[in-house]
């Protein structure tokens, strides 16, 4: 199960209701995706602990992605004798930015393809356009191996057997060789796509092949596509279009220009052209099995 | 007339209800006091116009009372064509720790004494002890002449005249020398002193004299005399004693430790001492005149 927590979804500039960049991650371990001003306290507001933090990965270098990590690392400095090691992956020339520099950080500069494995899902970075250095995120879940139990029984497969199996491609029963896929089946994992700040490209496209979830970035609405191409964003529609290419299951459209109070226009335009859509506020917590 | 609003009220760390120290003061200028994490967005809650603000005063170099600058800056810059000047005055080494450096910013290094004048006030800082290079500030208004009117009628003072025995000290009428003191009287202007972060010290004392306004950190409580010692913080009975020193008519506590959830027993303490004391909360606002 993976759970993600919206804790700022504004583009550049805050407003009331809505904070800077930053999504939390948890599943197996805890991630968070951009980090804007005010994440600590966010994560305080919806109850998302932050000492439990593994790794933060900063989509590119634009201040309202990021400043918010310096707040937290005094947090954790300074409410924890024993704080756990914190990594940051960071495009190039992060670490000269970085003003709070302690020990349990650890700088990584961001290069495409995988970054970070823990015992149950991967996290990887691909380049989009929009500044400079810029990168979406992949989180991507191991696949599982499921047992076609009642043939796997039958064939005598038994206790320590399937891990054995698992382990070496196949065991032998009683002089015969029995090999994994004829027992087994691949459940795949869940797919997370994060684009980023980016206009609509084909990185993201490929990235979010087929993904549980596509959350990209929704800066602009109808009638603003020249500023979006100008500024290297994409408006409600682009994303959908996107989404639908893809073949994403879901879209969630977040970082949204301060002037749409009201969401509802870039929903509208965008489920027109992808139903499954939704617009992410500060707060908003999805589940996905 | 003076308003002041409390922007954040939390020592080190936020928590759900206080954002970090930053205190706008809007008189004929608009200051801030400190510009803490999210100081932009609690601006933008409390509705106090951040355009405007002509300085920012940042009393020592802890993170947690100068990392909203940073937010602030991109923010002037991205939602103004035309933003002014804005002068950080800041302890030493300011400098090199600020990561967005644009042409409207101007930078100096904070000496004790005066710092900045305009029309209706002057605000100047003196040195407290906390960390190396940090400062209180003093809000002082300019004096008033106000005239006894009907003494100035009586002597023939009329219309452009009260302007010129302003600026010469005296006007001839009909061959007799007038002089201003016997014509009006000195209003003694606003005095609003904040202490920045420190233990209770001498030099607080001094600069809160017959202040109209005292606001003093409170970090701690009663039973934490060793850690506000060990930290240079005050606790809330510490500040209270000091207000009653100096002679200030009113004292209000802030910079609290999160552990004080509710701070009443933080005024119950400082009351005893001096009962013109109250508590700041986020979007505290206090008219002065």
């Amino acid at each position: 199960m993976l759970r993600l927590t919206f804790l700022g979804t504004s583009a550049s500039i805050p407003t009331v209701e809505r904070s800077l960049p930053a999504i939390s991650l948890r599943g197996k371990e805890h991630y968070l995706w951009d980090c804007g001003e005010g994440a600590q306290r966010q994560m305080m507001r919806y109850r998302v602990g932050f000492g439990s933090i593994k790794a933060i990965f900063i989509s590119h270098l634009h201040l309202d992605h990021f400043l918010g990590i310096y707040g937290l690392i005094e947090t954790l400095r300074l409410s924890s004798s024993s704080v756990q090691q914190l990594k940051i992956f960071a495009p190039k020339r992060f670490e000269e930015l970085l003003i709070n520099k302690w020990d349990f950080l650890e700088v990584q500069e961001i290069k495409p393809g995988l970054l970070l494995k823990d015992s149950e899902a991967s996290i990887s970075a691909f380049r989009v356009v929009h500044s400079k250095e810029s990168f979406g995120f992949i989180y991507a879940e191991h696949e599982k191996i499921k047992f076609h139990e009642a043939k796997a029984h039958g064939l005598g497969l038994r206790g320590a057997m399937f891990k054995e199996i698992q382990e070496k491609g196949h065991v032998k029963i009683g002089g015969k060789k029995i090999l994994l896929e004829d027992v087994s089946w691949k459940k795949p994992g869940l797919k997370v796509v994060y684009s980023g700040d980016c206009v609509s490209c084909k990185s993201t496209i490929n990235a979010a092949k087929g993904a549980d979830l596509l959350i990209h970035e929704a800066t602009f609405g109808s009638g603003f596509e020249k500023e979006a191409i100008e500024r290297n964003h994409s408006t409600a529609k682009q994303a959908a279009q996107l989404a639908k290419e893809a073949g994403a299951k879901k879209l969630i459209l977040t970082h949204l220009s301060g002037r749409y109070k009201d969401a509802k226009s870039l929903l509208d335009e965008a489920q027109k052209i992808f139903p499954n859509t939704s617009i992410a506020e500060d707060g908003l917590n999805i589940e996905l099995r």
